[in-house]
């Protein structure tokens, strides 16, 4: 069992550095720490995956702690859809390409560059989903991966602000 | 003119505190750091990406002073490949839904999750694509959303790997 928690933090510089050192401190295992933009250019927005060793309510209550840190919330047991992006350069010939190609189709993935030799491939998916396609590129060829890590955000009317999560006026 | 820089780390915790605080210390201003997995499960990559006002001359010298930071490139001059994920929640009614639907299709975006009021869409590409979509957007309704930050992938049979950037056998 894995957590994630959801972080709206504040965007300065040294927020990510506090939250690195908090985690480092107090010798959390994060499994993914993802920090990105957000529609509002003051706020960032984090999103932690955990180890089920780790315990997530801790981890709010510290990140509470830290100036900089506006909202956090935990999304585990919310529904929600979770996004990881991976660019996977793959070394094909002509006989492996096809089959490559083909595996792109079944995995919604998408070919970003082609040389006679390599494919990069975007995929984007739940953890599972970008695990089982690198698994059958592995024995094809893998020469070079990249991850975003992990962003979540609950499905529906639930959206988090900078005063918590709420439902928009009119929803449901 | 943005600088784009590449690193591999050892995937260790206490890395990601010590780039953080190396940029903090430095006052790089720094536009996106984004750190993940790679194939192999020893080594991170992160992709960080700064405004023109930072040297990514200093920024490659600095992070090679680093402990466990195994190679720095600075790939802005490189043909590659960048791609940033959000997922962004629109705040829809019967008259709108089919406008934001016709965009996806534009933009290749695709639709997470629908509810009457609420449509879950992902986006990917580089910053431009997606900033387009964030304001074709905007006017309809942007209730929540969150990026990974961006990652970027030499195209072509280029790849970065501990021992620095090298062509793989039998390439061209």
């Amino acid at each position: 069992m894995k957590y994630t928690v959801v972080a709206l933090v504040e965007n300065k510089p040294g927020v990510l550095n506090r939250v690195a050192s908090l985690f480092r401190r107090r010798n959390y295992n994060i499994d993914s720490l993802t920090v990105g933009r957000t529609q509002d250019s003051d706020v960032s927005r984090m999103t932690i995956v955990m180890d089920e060793g780790t315990d997530p309510t801790k981890v709010e209550q510290n990140l509470y702690k830290l100036v900089n840190v506006i909202q956090v919330e935990n999304v585990t047991d919310t529904p929600n859809v979770t996004r990881d992006l991976a660019l996977i350069k793959v070394r094909v010939d002509s006989t492996t390409r096809g089959e490559v190609i083909q595996l792109c189709d079944v995995f919604r993935a998408r070919v970003l560059d082609a040389t006679p030799e390599t494919l990069i491939i975007e995929v984007t998916g739940d953890e599972q989903k970008i695990e089982s396609m690198v698994e059958m590129l592995r024995p094809i060829g893998i020469l070079e991966m990249v991850r975003t890590g992990a962003v979540t955000m609950s499905r529906g009317e639930r959206i988090l602000r900078k005063n918590g999560f709420f439902r928009p006026e009119g929803a449901m």
